[in-house]
């Protein structure tokens, strides 16, 4: 077999030049002639310029009965504030994949958040040689996924606050008559959402007239407790300003100030909603019964209550089709959704991951990263996401760096911005050793789901053969199928053949079926023991408002549902400065909230922030546009 | 000659269908076959799905020796709550022109801001069967224009509280040494967007240590006045609970706790600066100077100053290609950019314009609507676009409905969302008559800048032959060029016919050269006089905050830049219930404020809301998405 012929070879230099040159530095192929390797024909996709498309959702419905490909998910050990190559693995791993291996393959990424972009922390599309290009569309409005998100979370807010307000000054049957306003014939009728809330009262009647007075009161009134609303509004910009505000203080909105805030947008449940559907009829049931908050009586109130569910819907109709990018050894990307990966699942979409596994077919390659450490990531990744998705992997690569084992055996702090400890430059196989706990617990956790385990050493200039020796064997003893080191970063795909033939080999020796941690169908303190046991803890402490909640969920019928951890990634334990592989603590739950639409309940361990700051000299004072060629520089 | 290969024949249906049913009952075309009838090839455009592209500006270098076809610009007579059918009427003529009269024709419209769609106004693609399609991806998403915009805008703001909150913490050296950090090798120094603030305070040093300690806290500490921040946040959403707020009530931003407001996205300078703007560069530079406000010392601080004008122009550079879309009748628009129409311009692009001129070429036409009524969209069509862009336009259409007319005779009030009074709906002369005075006036006025003044009477089936005549006598008393009967949202391009017929001719004889109503070079109340004379108005009166503001515009050097008036649609004057064409009344100017970035001042005649909210039963309950087809529902 000759390789696909959109693989591109890299001219690599030494010492790696800057992300953006590199990226910059190579001519995208338009993106028809990568769909085109696919087997995707114009029909199945929209350009969005020429290197980008979205793959349309409706490609699944073509593809239904063939075979899938090998499910690769890529996770980390617990890393440091520096980050440990996640998704730079990840591509270049389908770098080698596709472009030295022949293997079909598919990279899915997450899209990034703009906030961090223009923050502290730089663009997400890999690093050195394993990048998405182009990178500053990647990085960017991509195609307007984010965007639509923030639109839909907004326009539901602004639908809560004016129902508020406009039950508050008109009587039921006034609140009934605009509702259901009479037509020039004078007949009033309901519509299509109306039935979905009169089905939900258990109101069986289908004409306004017919309503008794009791009837018009509990249709018409939802009676929003503004205590309880847990919707807040986002914006795709590290505002922290936001994060606490008050609203409705101008005249005309009669003094009905409330404290609410923004988060970022990815932190929105629509994201997480996009990540986890599998259908557009999916969707729209999902976004409708997203829940904002309760009614006075303590009853849940959905955005199909509000009225609002269709046009969420219609927001999002783009927005539910991946977007086709490249690597820069030209091997096909999609890049889908981006839930927060603490209050959310952090695990890009499932749509994207479907598509993908039926265009690689049997003996291709789907490699998808999950967010954070594994403990969160692919926790999530297996328990909400495969378990929605009934998707099932053969391999979790785990990516570790010298730098963070070295930090969990004892190392001193590493802090982001501040220059590196020369404990984490120069040799200390002590340090290495004593701090491969964290990941032979990360293997441990992850083979117990019934699939091989890969460990990817990332390889930094200055980590040298003992210690990447004493990875390996570590890694080994602690049962993963095998441990090998990568230059990716450095060479591209070249830099990971070695794990490309070792994803390939665990890939097709799988011997254990899919196992979940836990059941969905077990209280939801049961599931939550069973993920914190999973961390080392020797048992969890609700806090009193956790236990009302739990208390008030339970009530509310949504106890079946998933558990999605908000907790640190520093640690596997609540306390981010508990390195290693700590265990034999209690796990605290400060609070529990649910994202009804997107299918799971969230236990907050600690205080998450969900929207981030900008520092006093954030990325944006270096990125400028040259007007003459229209190329972004100073991009990272 | 043929009529291009386009065009498409359009089955007529009476009583006119719902416009979402009309739109969707035809298959647009390929946007790829409508970009070949405009000479453009692929490299010109980038597509985004099937129906809209945007055509790149450089496509401006490539035809810029080549002639430009006719301008001609639409505005209204004052209209009532219900609209009058401008952007109809612009559609209409364009499907006249294209499809009928056999003229190469492009439509220039404004992108409609979600907020409206979605509340009480519903969509802007016209209407009945003069319309651009697909109706759902105008309204909606579009190409991600506006949400560009959102993103830069509120990036600013994020930028502008980040800054005072970092500056009340630290050292003028601790301040500097973060914003000019030292590398690996220790050595500091400045970017290019440090550069532009060092020029501004005319420091001529190129390295930071050779700043003395009173130059490193000129550079580094902008000290904004937060009482004098004039920079909101947006967002695209009709949320009325935004318009007053509190932010910063978070714990962790110290107390810093302030009043500011959010405004529909539409209403961002940055709108205006891509409505105005002719180039990257020119873009650049006009975002890099917009004003958030003032530092203590009553010196402008702008986005450069922040160090975002870069990050900003990024975010907007495929914001500023025009949109490429069809109307019903396979004639070519081009969508772009929709500032309001009072605290802005209320224009759409300079670019879009100037592009669509070069593609018809002379004998073609370019037509393009202007908000409001002629009094403000006419009026800042031709003293703010046209000065800036140095297009001349050869013919303005005045929109008039007998309805509009018989309002301003004296009928009783139009209420949006009430019945129409009979007076409106029976043939009553004399008030259509007596009504003229305000067509007369908008003719009178818009004729002064030298071009034909053609009256379109846009035509309801209840108008009689009688009422149509006076209007038409009147009109050509007044001084148009000609006054046509049109029926284009019955009849499509055919309806528009007589006035396309008219338009040409009007076109082909214009005698004048343009004359503006007022020279820049004179001070703010000089213009400002000069337009309300325009209205009517026998003087002026200025608050005590707005000639504070006159005098620390003049003072800071903007007094050349033109005026931007906010001033109601609903009239002449500034009392929206003064019908018809009143007179001798003083204008009063509450407050004013400056664009600089866009390049105008704004006077404010009366409160201006610039966050819309939503009504009882807003539009969204009507729309939902058809799971199966995909195809968007309910959208009016």
């Amino acid at each position: 077999m000759s390789l696909s012929k959109t693989v591109r070879k890299l001219q690599v230099e030494s010492p790696v030049p800057a992300d953006i040159d590199i990226a910059n530095s190579v001519e995208p192929l338009h993106i028809a002639e990568i769909s085109k390797e696919l087997n995707l024909s114009p029909t199945h996709y929209d350009l969005y310029g020429k290197y980008k498309a979205k793959v349309l959702l409706s490609v699944l419905d073509e593809v239904k009965g063939s075979g899938d490909g090998y499910y690769v998910v890529v996770g980390g050990i617990t890393p440091t504030p520096l980050g440990e190559g996640k998704s730079t693995t990840t591509v270049g791993l389908c770098q080698a994949l596709g472009a030295f291996l022949d293997k079909k393959v598919v990279t899915c990424l997450r899209q990034p958040s703009q906030g961090p972009t223009f923050g502290i922390k730089g663009g997400a599309a890999g690093g050195g040689y394993s990048q998405v290009i182009p990178m500053d569309e990647f990085n960017l409005h991509l195609t307007g996924d984010i965007h639509a998100i923030t639109a839909a979370n907004n326009l539901l807010a602004a639908a809560i606050d004016t129902r508020i307000f406009h039950e508050a000054s008109q009587s039921d049957k006034a609140l009934f008559n605009r509702l259901c306003p009479a037509n020039k014939e004078g007949k009033r009728s309901f519509n299509d959402i109306m039935f979905r809330r009169l089905k939900k009262l258990g109101i069986a009647k289908t004409r306004p007239e017919d309503l008794t007075p009791e009837e018009v009161k509990k249709f018409a009134r939802l009676d929003i407790d503004p205590d309880s609303i847990t919707w807040r509004r986002v914006m795709d910009v590290n505002d922290r300003f936001l994060r606490k505000i008050s609203i409705g203080q101008g005249p005309d909105e009669k003094g009905m100030v409330r404290e609410t805030g923004f988060d970022i947008s990815v932190a929105s449940e629509i994201m997480a909603v996009l990540a986890l559907t599998t259908s557009l009829a999916d969707m729209r049931e999902r976004l409708g019964k997203m829940v904002i908050g309760n009614s006075k009586a303590g009853d849940p109130i959905t955005a199909d209550d509000l009225g609002v569910g269709g046009t969420l819907t219609v927001l999002m109709k783009d927005a539910i089709n991946p977007t086709l990018m490249q690597t820069l050894e030209g091997t096909p990307v999609l890049v889908h959704a981006g839930p927060f990966a603490n209050i959310a699942h952090g695990n890009s979409s499932i749509v994207a991951d479907k598509i993908a596994l039926k265009l690689v077919g049997p003996g291709g390659f789907v490699v998808t990263e999950a967010g954070f450490g594994a403990d969160i990531g692919v926790e999530k990744f297996m328990n909400i996401k495969c378990r929605y998705s009934g998707l099932t992997p053969q391999c979790a690569v785990i990516v570790a760096t010298i730098r963070a084992l070295k930090m969990h055996g004892g190392g001193p702090e590493v802090v982001a911005g501040r220059p590196l400890d020369h404990a984490y430059l120069n040799e200390n196989v002590g340090l290495v050793e004593a701090g491969c706990v964290n990941l032979a617990r990360h293997i441990a956790n992850t083979k117990a789901y019934g699939v091989n385990v890969v460990v990817a050493v990332n390889k930094f200039s200055t980590d040298t053969e003992a210690e990447m020796n004493a990875v390996r064997k570590a890694a080994l003893a602690a049962g993963a199928y095998d441990a090998v080191i990568c230059t990716h970063h450095a060479h591209g795909g070249k830099g990971a053949v070695d794990l490309g033939i070792a994803v390939q080999k665990a890939c097709e020796n799988v011997t254990q079926p899919l196992k979940f941690l836990y059941p969905l169908d077990v209280s939801i303190k049961d599931k939550v023991e069973a993920i914190a046991k999973s961390y080392g803890a020797s048992g969890v402490e609700y806090s009193e408002q956790a236990e009302k909640q739990i208390e008030m969920y339970s009530r509310q019928g949504f106890s079946n549902l998933a558990i999605c951890m908000a907790k640190t990634q520093y640690s596997f334990s609540h306390n981010a400065s508990e390195k290693g592989a700590p265990s034999g603590f209690k796990l605290p739950i400060r609070d529990v909230r649910a994202s009804i639409g997107a299918g799971f309940i969230y236990p907050l361990v600690g205080t998450m922030s969900t929207m981030p700051g900008l520092p006093t000299r954030p990325c944006f004072y270096d990125i400028d546009l040259d007007t003459t060629t229209g190329k972004v520089i100073g991009l990272s």
